[in-house]
């Protein structure tokens, strides 16, 4: 055996599919992080690993509360006597890419790898992709190199661009509007730097305020915009809207542009994107997507809409006023947007 | 010049990039059939076309009342004295899924192809995509086989399958969960015929009734399912819910199991499917999901949301039980379910 070398590893064990056992009502979570290092392949004896059970829960379930569990948790472990040299997180899938953009903006200059992983079969499957993605995320771990990741299916992605794309396939996850960062193969672990965000900068801080109350529509054809009205009253502070194509929303007969100017009067922030997956929004383009800017909506650029929810719900956190929300909402953090 | 053959192509042109030109609000449908005809390689003139200009709008515009417009235009040359062999509809790309999809629900039995189509750069651009598209819809209304077809990026996609994923590629289009139907090459249009549906059975029949009030929420971490208590008194008859992975809500701290149930008992459709692009929907796999579904939530299985959507529309434009549109939500037409 060769010795443990390059530090210790802190892994957050949080549930998911990759620590689900049956039960009566379907997958639940149940094993923590010593039980799914139990089923690894003994070559990850390799590092030294100390565990922290956060969590046990189906990530359907993580919400931005448990978002401020899992940054607290990490910055007790960096700024603990002996810091590990990087945290691997064990999340279910489901809402893995949300989590991962939210701590790209909850960890601040963040001075280490921070890694999350799961899988789409239980650990305790001989087909399981478990075992795989877990040494992916722990090679990455102790790679050196700062940042919130995704490691799944043999390539590390940055958090602020995983997006799950499938249901079922370990392919579950593609890195949206960016190159993935790293993939593993033959050579090892393999990071591509120039697709890396710029270096940290400053010291570390935790910014773990959070307000969940963002809503994602996704514009269909013939939605009544009247039922966006209630929004405000009901506390909602921010709309992320899918919109058609590379920008366009309907006025004829329902005019979304007059209802989503009396949203932004009314205070809340209003994100406007694309449902495509691939590729930017541009709402200056045509006239129908013009319009929405001039009415004061804030444009999410070639973000996943993932990052857009998490980066509102922090910023609601943090800022009362919705123009200063919309200002640093702008602002590229941790290459989340490229073009502007 | 080879002889025109094959019989008329009816072609319906609606707007949409295809026929665009710039504005001083940016780009705005302009061309009619004839001018975007004359922009096309002189081969086309191998097909006799009768042209029929319907609608002239950006496709963010189209909605509900226009798949009516279209469908009738349709109905209506195909019961004329002559019918064509095919119909091409020219059309934005921005909602040319959500048509394709509703065509397919109020076309009924259709004995000829219609085939959708568009392009992503002004057919005025000498780089632009729309010869070639048209190119291709032109092959295909002519090949006899009956059925509502998206013609696009030398692909031929079923309608109920098509998902626009790219903003401005000429890929725009995927066929989600279904193999493409045919494509273009040095063979020219061939088609699989494996892919296709089965054959119709039974004489046309144009079911044009809609009803608009569907809404489609892409749930988020933490979303306040109270923002959803207004959608029964504000008219709103069905709700697809893009749920997370292959199917799971939350219900911790924030409990959208019950406020599902409660839409469910004020006499909405709820339908369930997955925000992944990708693949199946599944309910059943996990505790968090299967409680949905004991709600009374209607899975949408592997259907694209586009389809969910149309089918919705068309389904609550026919019938006032919601029992009796959920029922015949599940039902496969057209292809639009392949694994229930």
């Amino acid at each position: 055996m060769e010795a443990k070398s390059g530090g210790t590893v802190h892994l957050i064990a949080t549930g998911g599919t990759i620590a689900s056992v049956p039960s009566a009502h379907g997958l639940v979570p149940g094993f923590g992080g010593a039980e799914i290092l139990r089923y690894c392949q003994s070559a990850l004896l390799h590092y030294d690993i100390e565990i922290e059970d956060l969590l046990n829960l189906d990530s359907s379930n993580i919400q931005p509360e448990e978002w401020q569990i899992m940054a607290r948790a990490v910055a007790r472990a960096l700024t603990s006597p002996r810091p590990p040299v990087g945290i691997v997180i064990t999340h279910g899938t489901d809402t893995m890419a949300y989590t991962a953009a939210a701590l790209s903006y909850m960890l601040v200059n963040l001075p280490l790898p921070v890694v999350l992983t799961g899988s789409q079969l239980p650990i305790t499957d001989p087909l399981s992709d478990a075992t795989a993605n877990l040494a992916a995320a722990l090679a990455m771990a102790t790679s050196g190199v700062p940042g919130v990741f995704l490691a799944f299916d043999r390539q590390i992605l940055l958090g602020t661009r995983a997006v799950k794309v499938r249901t079922t396939g370990f392919a579950a996850f593609e890195s949206i509007n960016h190159p993935i960062v790293g993939h593993i193969g033959g050579d090892g672990l393999v990071l591509d730097h120039s697709c890396l965000p710029p270096p940290v900068n400053g010291p570390f801080r935790l910014e773990d305020a959070v307000d969940a109350s963002v809503m994602v529509l996704k514009l269909s054809p013939g939605f009544d915009p009247g039922l966006l009205e209630a929004l405000p009253a009901r506390g909602c502070r921010a709309l992320v809207l899918e919109a058609f194509g590379i920008g366009g929303v309907h006025e004829l007969r329902r005019n979304l542009l007059t209802a989503l100017e009396s949203l932004i009067a009314a205070g809340l922030v209003v994100v406007v994107g694309s449902q495509c997956l691939y590729e930017r929004s541009d709402f200056r383009r045509y006239a129908v997507g013009r319009s929405v800017l001039e009415r004061g909506a804030v444009p999410a650029f070639d973000m996943t809409t993932e990052s857009c929810v998490a980066k509102l719900i922090t910023l609601l956190g943090r800022y009362r006023d919705p123009a200063e929300v919309a200002r640093r909402f702008r602002e590229p953090v941790c290459g989340d947007i490229q073009s502007a």
